[in-house]
């Protein structure tokens, strides 16, 4: 017998994480996770955790974690809001902000949880065509709308916005929030990050997960002016009063205070990016100018599917998107030279 | 200049969690946190865990904790739901099942969360007077409603209700969802856990932060049937697709494994409340039979919120709600015999 209570059942359509296969003898290049440890200061914090502490709360505001990313950024600790990864503080976002019955702007091909996130909690939304390199097409965000939110660099293509479009569409949503998505930015790009001192509605989200290696320990944040801040605490507070853990908490400072680990890893990835930009090349990949952890492929000859499939096959995972546009790309997390090697050799073999 | 975003933002009145001193000469009986530190296998797996790991994504489907409070409990992985703190599982299920145009129910004096989420979520609600005594009338709980939700044992109250009592409200309620908040269903309770087999509609949620010492560490889980549970687990991958660190899970799998040593910090807990109770009689004060690791207590003669001040002159926290009908009263957390030790004594120098 079927009850009544699946009729009020919130049905809905659930974004798909990535594979996340085990075994230490695979690459995994598909989820744009940090090939690096994280900070050696996490580790030697780490040893000195003592779970006696575990029996009591966390900091409800966070005020530890909040004050370190304050003062790597410059910023107050009023200016900064921490979530447990940018995935819940982006949907604190939604749920906070994203009220309006006028739809919230994004792109066609970008991150996919944006739509998930609108659907889920039933808020309109329009996306809007990337042009045919890809590219975000910043008149099309000028019309009336409920919000607007894209990655930057964008994902999954990698390609960057510069920071003039990104104020021209600022100056063009004055009325609504407007939220960029830096999960990638520190691989290349230029933070919108000033701007909030320019513009009360934006939002910079970034994450602990891609250039901080701390993907296992769910740290993300928005930063903005107090106002927009106070907002999404609110909410949060009616959602979960604590949500970071203690080991998070402390951790996160570590990872956040070591800026000179932190620029060497990303050079490094950089650099390997930029050497497997060339193999790939080499190979008949066509791609675009990614700026962040990852490259979005795809072979003048060969199916992208075909690639996956085989590659799977080495124990070697990336990331395809059964999607309109994109089905025949690839999306290749940046690992560490050695697994780069292994990958373009595993490709001329299948090639 | 106000702009129009503020007209879109979800404006809510915020749960506002005990306060979190700090300082290791207080006494802190104002959170219901356990004065015992979690089971010494979680000191122990703490000492071996491994920062390089953090680099990567946790499990999203969290299977290593779920697997293990199944095994617990004798259940199937596919009945087991976990997140981030009893809190965000509460507020899942509020999102995925309580989308009824009919109200929710839950008790006048009850945790205080409810009516948050319901507001913040604008689902529509309608409490139910606690009797005098400040017990459930389960007859309150018969008309059609949207769903029902309450505290076993009631928060603040800690009073406990039959398990026969919580079958009549199901035979009454089998086209809604019912939940049994178990927070506190460790300290003397008896868990209507076994009904989920019976009742497709019924979960039962529980949490670490209490009876296993792990509130810093924000472990939650709700347990009812495959399908409530798969429904809930969509909406929390549209939400959050990675909820607990890598921490928390393999953490939290070690403080459940250890049977023994949760059973005794149980009773100490318990026989510490019973020895309480005695004291707090013999000053003067009326509460009713807290099966609970917290007594809700009034005097006779002194106001609560004086009491509450005086004690906090003296370092030791306990919880005072200013609300209709139990502003009277103090919710005094158990701690170990010396803390409540001081706390009596404090108590005979203020009466």
């Amino acid at each position: 017998m079927m009850r009544n209570w699946e009729d009020y059942v919130r049905k809905v359509t659930p974004y798909v994480p990535g594979e996340q296969p085990e075994g230490t003898d695979i690459i995994k290049l598909n989820t744009n996770e940090n090939p690096y440890p994280p900070a050696p200061g996490v580790q030697e914090r780490l040893k000195w955790l003592s779970a006696d502490s575990f029996r009591l709360y966390p900091e409800p505001d966070c005020k530890t974690l909040v004050r370190a990313i304050a003062k790597h950024y410059g910023l107050e600790s009023a200016q900064v809001f921490t979530g447990v990864g940018s995935d819940d503080v982006l949907a604190m976002i939604f749920l906070t902000f994203f009220n309006s019955e006028k739809p919230v702007f994004f792109p066609d091909i970008t991150y996919s949880f944006y739509d998930v996130w609108a659907e889920m909690l039933r808020i309109p939304y329009e996306t809007k065509a990337l042009d045919q390199d890809f590219l975000i097409r910043k008149e099309d965000y000028y019309e009336e709308n409920g919000g607007v939110i894209f990655p930057n660099p964008n994902a999954p293509t990698g390609i960057l916005m510069e920071l003039s479009e990104i104020e021209d569409i600022l100056l063009h949503n004055q009325d609504v929030i407007v939220v960029i998505d830096e999960a990638y930015i520190d691989f290349g790009g230029t933070s919108a990050l000033p701007l909030i001192e320019k513009y009360e509605n934006l939002l910079v989200v970034q994450t602990f997960s891609k250039s901080r290696s701390m993907a296992g320990m769910r740290i993300g944040y928005a930063m903005g002016n107090e106002k927009l801040i106070r907002f999404l605490n609110d909410v949060k507070y009616s959602f979960n009063s604590y949500t970071m853990n203690r080991a998070a908490l402390l951790l996160g400072v570590e990872a956040v205070q070591d800026g000179a680990y932190f620029e060497e890893c990303c050079r490094k990835i950089i650099n390997t990016r930029e050497r497997t930009k060339s193999e790939l090349s080499r190979l008949g990949f066509a791609f675009g100018d990614s700026k962040s952890n990852f490259i979005f492929a795809t072979h003048k000859s060969i199916p992208a599917e075909e690639i996956f499939e085989a590659l799977k096959k080495e124990k070697i995972y990336v990331r395809h998107f059964k999607k309109p546009r994109i089905e025949n790309y690839l999306r290749i997390s940046i690992g560490t030279d050695s697994e780069m090697e292994k990958l373009i050799h595993c490709l001329e073999r299948i090639l």
